[in-house]
C-alpha cells in the first residue's frame, strides 16, 4: 500500500482522543489529517498532551476550520449528543467511526426516552453499523458509518452473546454488576472526578438507569432473538483505566456449565483479542491494561444452576478506542489487529 | 467508673490491631495492659507502628510472656485457625472478643468443611455469642467469649437481616457482589498484596468459594428461620480501607420496594451507626471511611420485583475492631458509642 | 464552662471546610453557628459532605444571609484574595482565625508581588497575629484575628526555626523540596486536578514562584534576625493527604548534626504535637494522617557540613483546620490539644 | 536480516523481566530463546504474569536447565549481588545486558564499600561497558557485556552530564532529591512495599546513603574529570512506575541559565529519547510512563545562581529494560529505537 489513509479526529482532546493517538501513531497505513477540540482549540498539543508533544501532530482548531476534502475518515469522539449532528453535516464522502453513543440504539424511541431528546439524524441512525468487531465484521467493512459500542456494552456483551445464541442460560433475570476506572467519564471537569474524591474509595452511582443498560439490552436481544431486560449496577473504581463485568446468570433446565464454557471456546478461541480463561483463572484488569484484549472467566456458583461471568478490558482500548481502530482495520482491508497487538502494560 | 478496664490484645501488630489501639487510645475507661505479637515480638511499636510510637504502649512481646492474671479483657487478632488453642488455653476469668473466625460458625461441621480441619475447641464454640452488635445485645452484655463478625457478613447481612425477619424478599437467589479494600486481607507478606499488583486495578478472588460464605448464610438463615444459600463474589478493590457489597434480591409477591425501605428504617433508625439513605442517595465508601458507620442504600431495579440493596462499611471499623470496641462497651457497660463516634475521614 | 462557644464557618464546602467541622464536632465546648457556601449555598450538607449528613448542622447559606450578632468567632477557609474584604466587614466583636493567604505576609508590598493586587484590609493586616502555634502562643491568645499559616510554611519552618534561632547553619542556600497531597489544592474543580491527571504519577509545580515562598521567608527572616532567601520546589504526589518536606542546609563552620538535632529536641521535646524522630527513624506521611502531628528526622548528609531535615504534616490539620483549632483552643483559654488529640489513621 | 536474534533473560519473572518481555515481544528481528526464574521456576507463565499467557513463550525454569548453547544474547536481571557469579559462568560466545548493580562501578574497592562484599567477578568488571545509550554509543557497539545503568543514574545524570562536561555548574554542592514509584524496589515480597503501607503517602529511605549514590558520582565525576560527591535522597512514591529526579546546583561564575539551557539542547535535539522541554513546561511522569523517553526542564532558582533541573523517566524502561533493548539495538546494528518508539500511555 502506497498510499497513507488520512484520519481526522474530531474531539481530539479528551481521553479517548488520546487513546486514538497513541495507537494510531504505530499505525503504518494511516496518517493524522486533522485533530479538532473545542475549549481547547488553538492551544499548542503539547499543552493538552505533553506527552505527544514530540510527534509531528496537526493543531487542535476548531471543528469548522478543518480541511475535510482532504481526508478519507473521521474518528468522532465528541460528547453524547452533539455528535448526530455533526456527522449529518460532514462531507459524504468520509466515512466515519463514531465513539459517541449517538448511533448506537437502533429505536429511535428508545434513544429519546433515554437521552431526553428526538435523535435528530434519524436517516443517519439507519444507516450506522454496530461496531461490535466480533460479531459484525461483515458490515463494518462496508459501512461508512459505524457506532462504535461503549465500553460497559463490550465488556459485558462479549462473555454473553454466545450463551444467548445457543440459548444456554435463562433470559430473565441476568444481572451485570460492573466495575470501572475513571477515564470512562472522560475528561470533563466535575468535581466528582477530582483525585481527593476518587482515590481510595468506591461508590456505585447511575444504578438501574445507566443509558448504557438499552445498548446493552439491544445486543443481548439481538443474540436471543427475544426482548431481553437486564441489571445493570455501575460502579466507579480508584483506576484511570480498566473495566469489570462480573455478571449472574442461571443455565437453561438441561444446560451446564460445561456448554457455557464450550460455547465461549467455541466462539473466541479462534479471536485475537477475546480470550477465555482456563478453569480456575480470574480475571484482573491489570491484564488487559493499555491493551485491547478482552479476558473472560466461567465460574459455577455455589448455588445450583448459576454460573458467574467475569470479564476484563481496558475501557479506552477495547472499550473505545482500541476497537475503533480494529474497526478501521476491517473497513480498510488492514490486519485487524493493525496497531494493536501489544501486550497489557503490567506493572 | 474510678476503675479502668485492662486490656490485653493479642496479635498486635496487625493492621486490626493497629485500629484497636487508635480507636482504645481514645476510650476514657479502658488502659492497654499488654500487646503481643509473632514475627514483631521484641520489636519496639515504633518500628511495627510509627504512628502509635508517641503513646505510652506497652513492649509487643511473645503470647507467653504476657501476664494475664492483671488483665480483665483480650481483644484477639490473631489468624483465622490459631485462634482456637490460644483462646483455650486463657485464663477463665479473661473475657474475650475474638476478631478472628475461629469462633463464627456453630457447625463443628461446617467449620471442618471450609476451614480443612476439625475444631480444637468446640466447648468454647458452643459458649461463644456472635457479635453482631444490633442483633445481639443482650447475649453480648454477659458473653465470656464475643465472636466478633467478618467484614464482609458485617457488610453484607445488615441490609438483608430486616427483610428476611419481616419476610419481604425471595431466599433462593440472594446474590452479593462485594467490593473490599485491601487492609482486609491484613498485613501478610504476599506477593498479589504488593503494591504494583494491586493498584490501578481490580480483580476478582474466592468467586463463590470464599470463607465468608457460610457465615454469611448463618446469619441469613437465623434471620429467616430457614437456610439459605447465596451467591458471593469478593472483588478486590485498590484501596487501603474500605467495603461495598451490592446486593441483588427480588420482592416476595405482594411485597414492594417501599416495604423494604420501611423494615431497613425500621430497624435502623434509631441506632447510632447504620443509616438508612434517603432515596436518591447512593453509597460510597469514604463517607464511613475510618468510622464504625454503616451506610445502606435500597434501590428498585429495573426489572419488576428486583431490588438492589447497597451497603458500605470500613472494613477495619464497623467489619472488625470499631464493631469489636461495641460489643466490649456492651459487655462493660459503657455507652454502646464511647470512642466510636468519629465522623469520616473525608478527603 | 457551661457556655459554648459559637462559630461560624465561611467557606464550609471545601476541604478545610470538611476537616474543621469533623475535628469541631469532637470538640466539647465549641458549637456550630452557621456555615456559608458560594456555588454550594442552599445544597444540603448531605450532598456536599455525605459523611456529614448524620449531624446535627445549619445548613449551608450565602455569607450574607448568615446572623454573625449571635456568634462568637469565624474561621474563614475563603480562597485566598477574597477573604480580606469579607472580614474587614465583618461584626468587631467576632474573632476570626483566617485559614487564607490574605493576612500572612505583614508587608503590603510583598502581598502587592506575590498577589497581583493592593491589599485590601491593611489595617486588619497589622493587626493580624501570625498562627504557627508553637511560636506565638502569647500574641494568639489576646488575638482577635489570627493568620493561620499554609501548610508548606508549617511543614519547612517547623524544622528550620531552632537552627536558626541558635545560628547553627548557614543562611544563604536553604533548599526546600517539598511534597504535597492533592487536597492541598482544594476542591476547585480543575481539569489537572481530575483523578486520572493526578493517580499514578508526580510533577513539579511553580517552581522558585510558589506564593508560599515569601511566608516562609517572612518566618525564617524573623527567627534568623536577617533576610533569607530560599529555594522551593513544591511537587503534586498521587495522595489525597499528606506534605512532606525535604530540607537541604549547611551547618555553619564549628557547628555539628549533633547540635542541630540539640537545638530540635530543645524546642520540640515538650510540645504536643512536634517530634523530633530518633536517630535512624524517617518520616513517612501516613504516620501523621489525619492528626495534627509533625514528625522531623535529622540525617547528615554524604557531602561534609551538609544537614537534610524532614518533616511530614497532614496538610488539612496541621497545615490547615488543626492548627486552626489548636490557635482557637489557645484563644478561648481551652487545652491546646482540644479535639485534636487523635492518633494517625494507619493503614 | 533473515536469522533473529535468540536472547535468553535471567530472572525473567521479576518487573525488569515483564517489561523486558512486554517490549521485545514487539521486536522484528529478536526472539525469546529461554526464561529463568527463582521461586517461579517451573510455574507457568500464566500464573506468573497472566498479561503475558496469550503468548509463545518458553517455560520460566532453573537457570542450569536452560540450553546457552543455542542462544545469542543473555539480558541478566538478576539480583544485586548474585548476578556476577552467574555471568560469569556463562558460555563466553553470549553477549550480555545485565541489568543488576554488578558491573555498574568499575572501582572494586567501592563496590566492595557499598555492597559489603569482594566483588566476585573483577576481570569481567574491568571488561564491562557503562551502558548509559546517549554517551557510550561506541563502547556499547562492541561491548560483549554492558552493565545496563540503574534508574536514579540515568534520571539524575542525563540533566548534568551536558553541564559537567561545558563547566557551566558547580560541582561541589549538587543535591539530587529523587522520588521513585514502587516497581524500583522489584517484585521482593517485603512488608514496607504492600499496598496499604504505600498507598496514598510518601516516605523517604536511604537517605545520604543509598546505593545509587556511588554510581551517579562516577557517571558525574567521569563527566566533569574531576572527582564528585553529591547529596542523593531518594523518596517513594505511590505510584507504580515513574521517577523523577529534582536537582540543584549553581552555575559557575560568569555562566548563565541560558548557557546550561543551550548545553542540554546542544546533547539531546538530536536524540529520540531524551527532550529538553521548552521553557515554562515542567515534566511530569505521566509523560513518560511505559515510554521510554525522559523529559528534562530546566528552571532559574529564585536565589542567584541556583539552577533547578527536573527530569522525569520510567524507571522499568529508560530506567531499566527500555535502556537495556536500545543497547542491546546498538550491539546487533538494529535501528537504536527498535520496539521502543510507542508513547507514553496517558491516562
Amino acid at each position: 500500500m502506497n498510499q497513507k489513509i488520512r484520519a481526522i479526529i474530531l474531539g481530539a482532546s479528551g481521553y479517548t482522543g488520546a487513546e486514538l493517538l497513541r495507537l494510531l501513531l504505530l499505525h503504518p497505513h494511516l496518517e493524522i489529517a486533522g485533530l479538532s477540540a473545542e475549549r481547547n482549540a488553538g492551544h499548542p498539543i503539547a499543552e493538552v498532551f505533553p506527552h505527544l508533544a514530540i510527534y509531528n501532530l496537526p493543531p487542535l482548531v476548531h471543528i469548522d476550520e478543518l480541511n475535510f476534502s482532504n481526508a478519507d475518515l473521521v474518528f468522532c469522539a465528541l460528547p453524547h449528543g452533539t455528535t448526530q449532528a455533526v456527522i449529518a453535516g460532514l462531507p459524504k464522502h468520509l466515512r466515519v467511526v463514531d465513539l459517541s453513543a449517538d448511533f448506537r440504539l437502533r429505536d429511535p424511541k428508545l434513544y429519546a426516552q433515554w437521552y431526553g431528546h428526538a435523535h435528530q439524524a434519524i436517516v443517519l441512525q439507519n444507516e450506522a453499523v454496530y461496531g461490535l468487531t466480533e460479531f459484525h465484521r461483515a458490515e463494518i467493512k462496508t459501512a461508512r458509518l459505524v457506532a462504535n459500542p461503549g465500553c460497559y456494552p463490550t465488556a459485558s456483551s462479549l462473555p454473553l452473546i454466545p450463551l444467548l445464541q445457543n440459548k444456554l442460560i435463562e433470559t430473565d433475570n441476568i444481572i451485570i454488576d460492573a466495575k470501572s476506572g475513571v477515564s470512562g467519564a472522560g475528561r470533563a471537569v466535575k468535581q466528582n472526578l477530582l483525585y481527593p474524591e476518587v482515590t481510595g474509595g468506591i461508590s456505585a452511582y447511575g444504578v438501574a438507569n445507566h443509558r448504557h443498560t438499552p445498548e446493552i439490552e439491544q445486543i443481548l436481544s439481538d443474540a436471543s432473538g427475544k426482548s431481553i431486560h437486564i441489571t445493570f449496577t455501575p460502579h466507579l473504581i480508584p483506576m484511570s483505566r480498566g473495566m469489570m463485568s462480573t455478571i449472574y446468570t442461571r443455565v437453561r433446565s438441561g444446560k451446564t456449565v460445561a456448554d457455557v464454557r464450550a460455547a465461549l471456546h467455541g466462539a473466541y478461541d479462534a479471536e485475537p483479542f477475546v480470550h477465555v480463561l482456563p478453569d480456575g483463572r480470574l480475571p484482573a484488569t491489570h491484564n488487559v491494561a493499555a491493551s485491547n484484549h478482552c479476558h473472560i472467566a466461567v465460574v459455577p456458583g455455589a448455588v445450583a444452576g448459576q454460573v458467574i461471568l467475569l470479564s476484563v478490558i481496558d475501557n479506552l482500548v477495547k472499550g473505545a478506542s482500541g476497537q475503533a481502530i480494529q474497526n478501521m482495520n476491517l473497513m480498510y482491508g488492514f490486519d485487524e489487529t493493525m496497531a494493536l497487538m501489544q501486550a497489557a502494560v503490567f506493572p
